[in-house]
């Protein structure tokens, strides 16, 4: 049969994830993009913005990109080649239930997910308010002041307490007490983190081995790993008697029936908050928390969410306190951490408002009775079972049985902890059940039945919790699913998310997270997976990581990568100290000196800090770029003891700079190595490669490039890439082969968000990925060319394009018109629209990233939405509007200017219609501008008392 | 040790899923409501309220209930026990992909898919958006003029043609034609739906047997259910001629590349849009289509989504044309259609919208290409493959060796159909991959790779389809998944459903529809199982619905359950088929006459009629009950032909009647069977049995108490209980042991969404359940104590009692103060509130029905909404407000109204935020009120043009 004329079969390809799905414009919209940028084709574009002495030779490739479905098939079996065995290994890491409400409503909810970090509070009060919860959970439990909006992990956040400790001292010893009761990987990330900063680290038993004179703080465990559980009150007296702060790792169930840390008189209390709802995820992502003494808390590193007033009196909630540490000690500073665990802290606020006090005290009750059970049937079959009183964990010394011990168990789909070579550890948690324990006494040879144990309590009764927790209304309101998902989707419909808008963040990369690569993670193969488990039950997590990596290493140019660091600024630190540990093995220990531009991102100097170096400061000229005389002459200055330098590509100032070669062949001429932020990777996939270009080491914000959602300002992945001749030197764990220099809690960080990142490259392909690149630096210049008149681009190459990101100079404005940058940001709000980055690098202006994931149309309505608050500022400028009394200075807008009296010079629909917004559809702020100034100067970092709730709950 | 007295163990369960999520109210509310209501204790409300004689004796019980991880384990369990074969079978169901972004976005998204049908236009503009998308699409596929919102199932639909031709053709005859290439249960349901009406039915081959002016319609199936493309274009002129009506059931994706039904004449347009994204299921829940000529569009079944203007005369859609068919017809009725498929069609428009006329042409050729592919194969070896021109489906006699290659297959987990003794169906589909064509070429022995063979197409070329479709800016946005998202979301915020507020609709029982029943249906052990694959694949679905029928015969007192019918509607008319087959089988084939109430709901008598039933109406007394007098003389007056009586229990008036045993003893006496309409037993789940109280059959709403969430209008369940005589004579299916009397397209209705019920089931054990049922008539009775004073309840008991919902009287406010219920009802959606169910069962009230699931502080705000509006109406009374323009009147206020001049005698605060409306959090509705009338007389049922969508998508 011949094939008629308009019968012939389509190239069409519906199912093409980069194209037709992940990035934003059609084939036509890219057509008009580039008249009005001015370029014939994508390619002249590219060429024209990205050196030819920096792309790269070859394409990027790894054969056919997947469809959705054939990426989806793909992560089913590997999930399906992880072992879901029952694991009571413990050690910082429970089985936990997560309530079905929280899981679809939040953790699978875009609306949550895909929000950025509450910088701008207006557009953030739902999650500030779940954050707030948090906050006043962590304290109640821990019975300390503040608290802050979570920490990266357990181990990192009792790395944080140590360096706290150390600022606020009086103690001026360089010792840091350890208790040998900590998790393993705690006492090694301790080590990791002390020993660049010259502190020494001492690790025994707090009531034998603590000389309170010599350190300048001490951590202890509470329960501690093994099990015990110890009251550190006099321990914690004579550390104050000696000017010594005390932080205690607690976990926060244990909490519920045991004497509080601050009870204690602790400083600090650490810990994660994983067992309230979050899955195990093979070692994260999880909120860890920190709460502190008040007098403590303007040294408290991470972010703090407050409370404050609106424009109009009303309640506003906002990150507090954010003048505090990394923003003003840079080179100074003992800490980097610009990252929380949102999503995750607010699930697990969430599963203290569903349980309220009660439920949770009947959880940690019902954990320790089965704990006890346990006990008593391992006893009677003779074990001697450590410690004579616990919570939920008990050690049994077996001998040579160990091994077959534990193989039982493995047998009976149970995995136990190893300890040492004869002892084996259990953890009970709030999944186990009859079954588990039954399973548990059959591999230590018992037979029996639970019933055959009448409840008992092992807790030590001078340590029995007598205080109240979670007493605010919010953890007492009625808990039925209906009130549950109502609340959780008030919150969520009070932020602008990606689900709504494009968030045109410089230096963040909001783009598309797609739901195929999200899917994944809510599978029990992955996300029930213990951390610790024996490798051949992880195959494959094995998989993934490998493949994942191999792909990063195609994209980077470098050899070798680590999954550990769980934040960008955590990996900053791993490839600094990787560069440490590369020079002291050669000898050049003495190399202390990093060179870093005046326009790097704060966390550069931070992280240099911390790995024991000398920060010095390189000029940037006026365009933007490094002052290569200067960076020439301070590289020849410290050429004996140059460690290495830190520099951004494309630059802070989102243009691709032409002597980046040049720059990393000064270092390595000079002895040094090179650190290339990676951060604006999604200008370079596919077109240049960080390895190609003299880089030695990298770390790579998978929540950016990679599209790991923001999920409200975490969970973050920052591995890090490196050359060969710096593996060796790579993050290593206690579970692991190499055990030296852990950054992270897990060896693999946060693994159970790297399907995301997987699925992305597998659905793309080295050619989609590429593609990507190419439109996100056409997006930029898009805008740029069309703000062309209204803003000027305040840095451009040569050829005058942007990279993917352009920064736009609102100063002007400030003199003309007195419109500041706050005054767009906020404006943008009413535009429907999050602002971009605000006065960085730059004081003063814009930075606006769109990604390539932004259709033509969404980038019109932005720059509609620019062009019309330029309008608005000329009509200042020219008299036609007044200087105080305009839509700028008024803005955000809210329902309640519109309900009241209206006294303005200017109309409602101008106030809440600008071009831009949408009408029917349109979002809005749920509170006026926010008071910054209030809520510092009236610190308030719990749940207020709240009149209106009804106590609903019992 | 000894236990200090503060750790006790608690008794408290925080995963009592039945006290502590599904019911609302805790136990310190229920203690308040109590109190308002008069009683001192739950159990006395219920004494006082449930008649003695109809309690039944033995409490309900199956064990401990589950919480929500036991059961989704158990549910896991369940799937896995389904077996997730490659399904060729096709006969109607095909596979599909459902893009992730549609899965998490409608299918797992309680704003889509707890809302309620779209009665209130003005809270239901993001679905009445997504309806109109879904009948532009397939007035677009199918060539004809209008579609309706959806329809159960191909079979019914066909039935629904059937009936409608015998209604609008001028031809007389009393036969109707099909197609023998018709799908065997659409077949099969023709037989049952024509018998009772007395049609003849003429199966054969049109192009021989068909005899156009013997029948009033025939109806083509196309392509046949064995492959062939027929043209019918002459078989149409002909029955026209005679004043017959041509109905063709088609396939839509086979419409993309082939000529359309409109275009070769016919009439009508019936089939499934299943295979546009929704998985199949077991059997469904899918969306059905009907099209039909403009001519014919008021007799056409089904609702019809229209687009009409509000009252600032803005765009805004609505239901249109309600008053047809069996609002006014009841008793002559030949569709008792009131459901739709509307979550269903909602996903297949939107799987339209995220392929473009483009992707779904792109995915037919595909399917074409690989079908013709798979032929070449089979031919190769020999095969002679039926017919010679097909789409997607081919047909092989293969004789003896028919069992050895549907076994063979099976080892290669591919399932074939198998069709007759001697031949094989293979369908195609967009899922069909090359591993899948070679094992189907191992089957029949041979050894291919896909790439031996050319691409080559056989599709008649005079068939082939030249019009456009998709035309609509819609199908043409720009498909990123940015896009997409936005969009989705922003007809999902558009609307209010149960995620954001109560729904108090009467007679609906719109409660909580939990996360953890939600879970299952998206998992593909449940969802990917073909309706018609060997038994031994679908064990899991069996023992589902084995134990959910054994509980489900455990709560009414029936012996036996049929899943079969997947509406209320149809549960009511498979129930009535059931009764007239018994009598048939007892040799009282005469008796046809059904009594009914005149306070039944419109379906009864519609149903009555198409079971071939005279309707007799029995008078109701003042307070709502049954005339007694009149029942039993009507029982008497037609004792010889008394078939059955059809009676709601409580009854529609809401009310536990007391003489409900005394009607049905009556009834007895004479010969008849009941029918208890089972829309109200979420009153009586625990406290008493339709089988008990003398009931021989009912319908369950498993939508409605069994959880399964209302979809924003379908899906729903409809299955039947009977006594054991009546067993014999439930619904059979083609598919099944007993093939006669089928009323579904499959032998278990909508199964895939059973998994919701059962969940509900096992959570709930059987105290939880008739806790919920206690808890459902307390928060009725309370509403009744609160609205006492503001408004008369229209019907009590004798001790004063309400069952699970009250009636409320508004008519006074209408002579008072010109105040209809329909300002109330808009009023309540400033107050962000879905109106109590309008007028029905008497006109001028609203019938409340809280449910057990909505908590205090829900409820109370409901009553602050409607004692405030009952203070507006007293100021109007009063002549405080005006009598046009107050807020009733002007309701709902939009953003609009505040925004424009203001010069109402009542403040923007009064119209915005009167009591019960959230302040920040406050529903907006996105429309004035919706103009009835104009959307009427301007009948607009597809997209209208939209000059502001770029066509953003090439």
């Amino acid at each position: 049969m011949s094939m008629p004329k308009d019968f012939t079969f389509t190239d069409y390809k519906p199912y093409d994830f980069a194209n037709r799905r992940h990035i934003g414009p059609s084939p036509a919209e890219m057509e008009e993009m580039l008249k009005t940028v001015g370029y014939p084709s994508l390619d002249a574009l590219i060429d024209d913005t990205v050196p030819p002495s920096i792309r790269q030779k070859a394409p990027l490739s790894w054969g056919v990109a997947m469809t959705e479905r054939e990426a989806l098939d793909k992560l089913r079996e590997t999930a399906n080649r992880n072992e879901k065995l029952v694991s009571l290994i413990g050690q910082g890491y429970h089985g936990t239930i997560t309530p079905p409400v929280i899981q679809r409503n939040i953790l699978e909810n875009p609306a949550w997910y895909t929000a950025y970090t509450p910088y701008q509070p207006e557009i953030s009060q739902g999650r500030l308010e779940a954050l707030l919860n948090y906050q006043t959970m962590v304290c109640d439990l821990t019975g300390l002041d503040v608290a802050n909006a979570s920490l990266l992990d357990e181990a990192t956040a009792a790395a944080e307490a140590m360096a706290m400790a150390e600022r606020v001292a009086k103690s001026r010893a360089k010792a840091f007490f350890v208790d040998e009761n900590c998790h393993p990987q705690t006492i090694a990330l301790l080590k990791t983190r002390a020993e660049p900063l010259g502190w020494q680290l001492v690790i025994g038993d707090p009531f034998s081995d603590l000389d309170a004179s010599a350190v300048f703080g001490a951590i202890f465990q509470y329960p501690g790993t093994y099990g015990h559980v110890g009251d550190f009150s006099e321990l914690i007296v004579k550390l104050h008697e000696q000017g010594a702060i005390a932080a205690v790792a607690a976990d926060p169930l244990a909490l519920a029936l045991l004497k509080s840390p601050g009870e204690m008189g602790a400083d600090i209390a650490v810990g994660s908050t994983q067992r309230f709802g979050v899955p195990v995820g093979y070692g994260g992502p999880h909120a860890a928390y920190m709460a502190v003494k008040d007098a403590h808390k303007r040294s408290m590193p991470g972010r703090l969410v407050g409370v404050s007033v609106d424009a109009r009196g009303n309640r506003a909630y906002r990150l507090s306190l954010q003048t505090r540490e990394q923003h003003i000690r840079r080179e100074k500073a003992t800490s980097n951490i610009c990252t929380a665990q949102v999503l995750l802290a607010v699930m697990a606020s969430m599963y203290a408002v569903f349980h309220g006090p009660k439920g949770i005290k009947a959880i940690a009750q019902s954990v320790h009775q089965k704990t006890v059970r346990l006990a008593m049937g391992l006893e009677k079959l003779g074990y001697t079972v450590e410690p004579d009183v616990f919570f939920d964990t008990i050690t049994v010394d077996v001998g040579k049985l160990q091994g077959i011990i534990l193989k039982t168990a493995v047998a009976e789909e149970v995995n136990l902890r190893k300890i040492g070579s004869t002892k084996i550890g259990i953890s009970l948690d709030e999944r186990s059940r009859p079954v588990t324990l039954e399973a548990v006494w059959r591999a230590f040879g018992g037979d029996f039945k639970v019933e055959e144990f009448e409840p008992d309590y092992r807790l030590p009764e001078e340590l029995l919790r007598t205080s109240d927790y979670l007493t605010h209304p919010i953890f007492h309101m009625n808990r039925a699913e209906s009130e549950m998902t109502r609340y959780i989707r008030r919150l969520a419909d009070r932020d602008l998310a990606l689900d709504r808008a494009m968030i045109p963040l410089g230096s963040c990369t909001m783009k598309l997270n797609a739901t195929a690569e999200m899917l994944p993670i809510s599978w029990p193969e992955f996300s029930e997976i213990h951390p610790f488990v024996p490798s051949d039950q992880a195959r494959g997590y094995q998989h993934l990581i490998e493949d994942l990596s191999e792909k990063l290493c195609a994209i980077t140019g470098y050899d070798a990568i680590s999954m550990q660091p769980n934040s960008g600024a955590q990996g900053e630190y791993a490839g600094l100290l990787v560069i440490r540990a590369y020079h002291i093995a050669n000898g050049n220990g003495h190399r202390d000196v990093c060179l870093i531009p005046t326009s790097a991102h704060g966390t550069n100097p931070a992280s240099a800090h911390m790995a024991g170096m000398k920060v010095v400061v390189v000029k940037v000229s006026d365009i933007g770029e490094i002052d290569m005389d200067d960076f020439r002459a301070k590289a020849e200055q410290y050429a004996d003891t140059l460690s290495c330098c830190m520099i951004t590509y494309p630059s802070t100032h989102g243009v691709f700079e032409e002597n980046v070669r040049e720059v990393c062949e000064i270092v390595h001429k000079h002895g040094g190595q090179v650190y290339l932020d990676g951060a604006n990777m999604n200008a370079m996939v596919g077109l240049a490669r960080p390895g190609d270009i003299g880089s030695d080491v990298s770390h790579l914000n998978l929540h950016k490039t990679f599209c790991i959602p923001h999920g409200g300002g975490g969970p973050g992945m920052g591995p890090i890439g490196v050359k060969a001749h710096l593996a060796p030197f790579l993050p290593g764990h206690p579970e692991t082969t190499r055990q030296d220099g852990a950054v992270s809690a897990a060896p693999f960080g946060s693994a159970s968000i790297l399907p995301i990142s997987w699925s992305y490259c597998l659905m793309m392909g080295g050619e989609g990925l590429t593609q990507a690149t190419k439109v996100a630096i056409l997006n930029a210049n898009y805008i740029a060319a069309r703000l062309k008149g209204a803003y000027d681009v305040l840095y451009k190459s040569a050829k005058g394009r942007v990279a993917h990101e352009c920064i736009i100079d609102t100063r002007p404005l400030a003199e003309t018109a007195g419109v500041t940058v706050d005054d767009i940001a906020k404006r943008l709000i009413d535009c429907g629209f999050h602002a971009p980055t605000m006065s960085w690098p730059v004081a003063g202006t814009l930075m606006i990233e769109p990604t390539e994931s932004e259709t033509k149309a969404e980038l019109d309505r932005f720059c509609d939405a620019m062009l019309a608050i330029r309008e608005e500022a000329r009509a200042i400028e020219e008299g036609r509007m007044d200087k105080v009394n305009n839509p700028l200075k008024n803005a955000p807008h809210t329902v309640e200017d519109l309900v009241g009296d209206w006294d303005r010079p200017y109309s409602r629909e101008q106030a809440c219609f600008p071009p831009g917004a949408f009408r029917v559809d349109k979002y809005w702020s749920p509170v006026n501008r926010v008071d910054n100034v209030y809520g510092d100067r009236n610190l308030i970092c719990t749940c207020p008392p709240i009149e209106s709730y009804a106590e609903a709950a019992e």
